[in-house]
């Protein structure tokens, strides 16, 4: 039976990026804490010394990632998360169906690799019939998963949890005003991300 | 050697309480689901059947409890939070000394249960004195809380997540600007709360 997984990192403080995020500098300005731990340690936008994502995973995060990955069936990412990570290269980095959600459908690049998909609801809908019976990732950005948090759609969730208090960004839960029960389903830590899991009770 | 540990309890979304705290309902609407982990299970503050704090701990609860214990020496706690909690019926619950941080010291009551004192880093200072080689514990509020890790007094933050998106009330990062580097120390969940441990970096 197919489920919808959100995960997103934030900080200790509930922050998602630092200020002033934009092109080049995703996770803004000393955001890139928040991700030491896809990347195996240190590194920073203005060095390009980080290696490829997920090459230098620690035990813990490689556990975690790689139970999300025998799961994985599709992707539904929000437009600005698609735009602020490059494309990817244009190269879809998960290889298995992804679907961007955006008010620009018409924008959808020549060939497969992304799909984009006017609205959110549609875009989990065309997940679901994509993964088979395997899962569905929602990868962010907040804005996306409160989205899908509010509107009942999440089954899973997952907070990775830098260790680091950023005072200022974007907060993952920013104006998010439902009540929603969790129940929790797993937890590991390592020296760079505490993994919360947990199991969306539906409305 | 004395280490300060602060310690309080939020929810998925970063709230200490939900809307409305004040007497008779120190977690505000809907805020004692962050406390479940504290009775054992659910109660309300409509219900008095929810028994002694700490008596119906699960075993996870009960192991983070009592390494808390075993290390306390002193507590210091905010005016608020004592007032929120009734003075604990005027009986001092954790049995060392317990600093109240107050701007009115001349408040204190006969007996010797509770101290007050007008100052943080002041309460923190004589409880540090008072604790011997145990530690001291912050117990909030969170406004406590953010004072002493902005002014560096922390030494260890254990957050206790409850498994709820709560979607409003008091945040514990509130107004809190500081940019603090952690290092996880331990973590821990039941079905009631996940326990998660840092050692703060000094300035």
């Amino acid at each position: 039976m197919t489920k919808v997984c959100a995960s997103i990192t934030t900080s200790v403080d509930g922050y998602v990026t630092g200020p002033d995020d934009g092109p080049g500098k995703g996770l803004g300005e000393g955001g890139e804490r928040l991700h030491y731990w896809v990347f195996g340690g240190p590194w920073t936008y203005e060095s390009d010394a980080k290696g490829e994502p997920g090459a230098g995973l620690d035990g813990v995060a490689k556990e975690w990632m790689d139970a999300a990955f025998a799961r994985l069936g599709a992707c539904v990412v929000g437009r600005n998360m698609y735009e602020a990570a490059g494309h990817w290269g244009d190269r879809n980095p998960w290889h298995v169906p992804t679907f961007i959600v955006t008010h620009r459908p018409e924008e959808q690049p020549d060939g497969d690799e992304f799909v984009f998909v006017d609205g959110l609801a549609e875009a989990v809908e065309r997940a679901r019939a994509a993964a088979g019976d395997k899962d569905v990732s929602l990868s962010g950005g907040a804005d996306v998963i409160r989205q899908a948090l509010a509107a009942g759609l999440v089954d899973e969730l997952s907070i990775v949890v830098a260790p680091v208090i950023l005072g200022r960004g974007k907060l993952l839960f920013e104006g998010f005003d439902h009540d929603i029960e969790l129940t929790p389903k797993g937890v590991r830590q390592s020296p760079l991300a505490t993994f919360i899991d947990y199991e969306v009770a539906k409305p």
